[in-house]
């Protein structure tokens, strides 16, 4: 990549984080009356539903504490994530620890999920937070929470399987893939032997389970020793997930300074690139089956902004860490299509759901899955690893 | 509509059913190892999941049935229904009474759902079986499954609610609806002064709780006594749902002899293809908000085949029986839609997934929602309503 276009792209991601994305949500989702965010906004930033995303408060705190550690240390940043986490520490918890997954404005229960992701999201939430208040209570928190999702990983127990374990097992490579992340988070302001077990297991689950280079393909569904389901379930790819796994094992790998799983990372990165671009229209399929019979999702071929802004970053890092054209020519193929597609140019911020032509198809800025946190982290962190590359070019 | 309009449609209507719609299940779905039908088939009627949607074994067992009861007495859908009907009697129950939801291909349970619906069509499905084949077991089978929907309905102790009832309380248009169809079934066999106990509470809600005349709309979700929710929930219109009860409405106005009835079953018509139908790219959209904000649902502006099906039969029969050319009109637009959209030429039977633009997004013919049902049913019963305007006309 040229310098220009490092510096080009720089500029642009900077721009978007600081100048849109950030003040989109600083201005329309802050809830000055019961704190937290509004998560549900409309194209213009105006509120369609007061009930608020457990996990996107989680996602929120999370994203304007990295700004205030990372970025600098604005007073308006710092206020949003206190807001945010006092919400999550009055409301988000239930009285067995677990967290509840939707709420009412004013943070009563109304659903709890079988799943554990909000809670691995309260463990950063609390983690970057403590790291931006200096707050010893919010770190304790972290650990707590952190512990009770890995006590429950191992030993499911009172949790609701989705399938009669009877007569089937399988699992999902969400969760080692969401313990890599988020180990990878709570490790950087914490120390624990615990945090190198649950990483080791979950790069074992990850690379001998649920990646099949026979297939070239990261599956999201296996058996409980990695044996390939005969179903739309276990044919099924999520190439944004998949993306989004492959620079969690980049960072893991650099971590462990590990060739070799760098090489698996970036095998990861490609075979989804390659399965889940759409020849037809562009832009990356939202799911697809290994062997093209039907999906269950009826959403499939919809283009979702998430899975293209884990692929630009993931390929910014690959091609810095390789110097190599391929992550080039994918990233601005990625690029193109995504910078074309989802800014909503009147409003800001980018639209989250396209048809799979390109063409809006929800006009929602924000929801009970879409908030700030892929796209900002997406800005940050490209941004960061282009001040990287135009550094080695300069050097 | 002409005499020559009628008799076009009559043989259309027959001869999709007769040599299309039903070989096409009768050739590719029927699992001659096991029992019961396989009803995840690809475009060409080839099996791309052998897992067994319970729900969809009742409605085929009631589709055979009805066939047999209604068309002509032939064996190979004599045979197809006892074989749904002996798998569901083996495989479909658990313990308590309840239904399971997904089953593999030999029986064994996968998934029990907190929804009443496998048991409502597994009265249905019992109920018209009892009818084809005299087996008086079949007919207590329906009227026990029938006796523990009403009473979970009424009294749902052991069913996990979605939402936490301290927090918020709302009740959903499917539940009345179901039941006023499933009672309008099995009181053609059967007899119990519960079935008018039942209809009548079916009724009150529907026209009292979840429609709407301000709005003109008949919602999916209200509260306890029909209080509008200020959320997406609260504002989500599903055309095809309402568009279905309007017809189910109509067969009880007949049975009733209720002009007053009849009338709000028009209103539910109407009002949803004037909020429903997609004035830029044709056809019925899958959910509206009531108010244009967005939707929770990523597949709201997709075009599915059963919306347009039911809407196909309930604008026949609102036409014959008030003879009104507003129905007629709306008729030839949602006709001509769909038959130009849904049908595929190569293979059979109709597409059940499109775009908003009319594309289609999936090639499958059966999965885990759609199997021989709403289409067949649709055809059976407007080729019915179409002989009787027939003969209105010739008489």
């Amino acid at each position: 990549m040229t310098i220009k276009r490092i510096e080009e792209l720089l500029e642009l991601y900077r721009r978007t984080l600081l100048e849109d994305v950030v003040p989109f949500w600083l201005n329309n989702g802050i809830d000055r009356k019961h704190g937290g965010i509004l998560n549900c906004l409309d194209r213009d930033g105006s509120v369609y539903n007061t009930d608020k995303a457990m996990w996107l408060q989680c996602r929120a705190v999370w994203t304007f504490s990295k700004l205030y550690n990372e970025v600098e240390q604005r007073q308006e940043w710092l206020d949003a994530a206190r807001s945010g986490y006092e919400f999550i520490t009055r409301h988000g918890f239930d009285s067995d620890g677990r967290m509840f997954f939707v709420v009412t404005r004013d943070g009563q229960p109304l659903r709890k999920s079988r799943y554990l992701f909000t809670e691995t999201f309260g463990t950063i939430a609390c983690a970057e937070y403590s790291k931006a208040s200096g707050d010893q209570q919010a770190l304790r928190r972290a650990r707590e929470t952190y512990r009770l999702v890995i006590d429950l990983y191992r030993d499911p127990g009172c949790l609701t399987p989705k399938v009669i374990p009877e007569t089937r097992v399988t699992k999902a490579h969400a969760m080692p893939m969401i313990l890599l992340a988020t180990t990878q988070e709570l490790r950087k302001v914490d120390d624990d032997p615990l945090y190198k077990a649950v990483v080791d297991q979950a790069l074992y689950e990850v690379l001998h389970h649920f990646m099949k280079p026979e297939q070239k393909a990261l599956f999201e569904t296996v058996g409980p020793n990695g044996e390939l389901l005969i179903s739309p379930e276990g044919r099924c790819i999520n190439p944004g997930h998949a993306i989004e796994t492959s620079w969690f094992l980049m960072h893991e790998a650099l971590y462990r300074d590990d060739h070799s799983l760098l090489r698996s990372a970036l095998d990861a990165l490609q075979w989804s690139l390659e399965r889940g671009w759409d020849k037809e229209f562009g832009g990356i399929f939202y799911f697809i089956d290994a062997e093209g019979k039907p999906l269950e999702q009826l959403e499939w071929d919809m283009k979702l902004w998430w899975p293209h802004t884990e692929a630009l970053y993931a390929l910014l890092l690959a091609h810095h860490l390789t110097g190599d054209s391929l992550y080039e020519q994918w990233y601005e193929r990625v690029h193109g299509w995504a910078f074309t597609h989802f800014p909503d140019p009147q409003h800001g911020e980018w639209f989250g759901y396209l048809h799979r032509d390109g063409t809006v198809s929800s006009q929602l800025k924000g929801s009970m899955w879409k908030g700030p946190f892929h796209m900002p982290r997406a800005l940050l962190y490209g941004w960061k690893v282009l001040e990287k590359m135009r550094d080695t070019k300069k050097s």
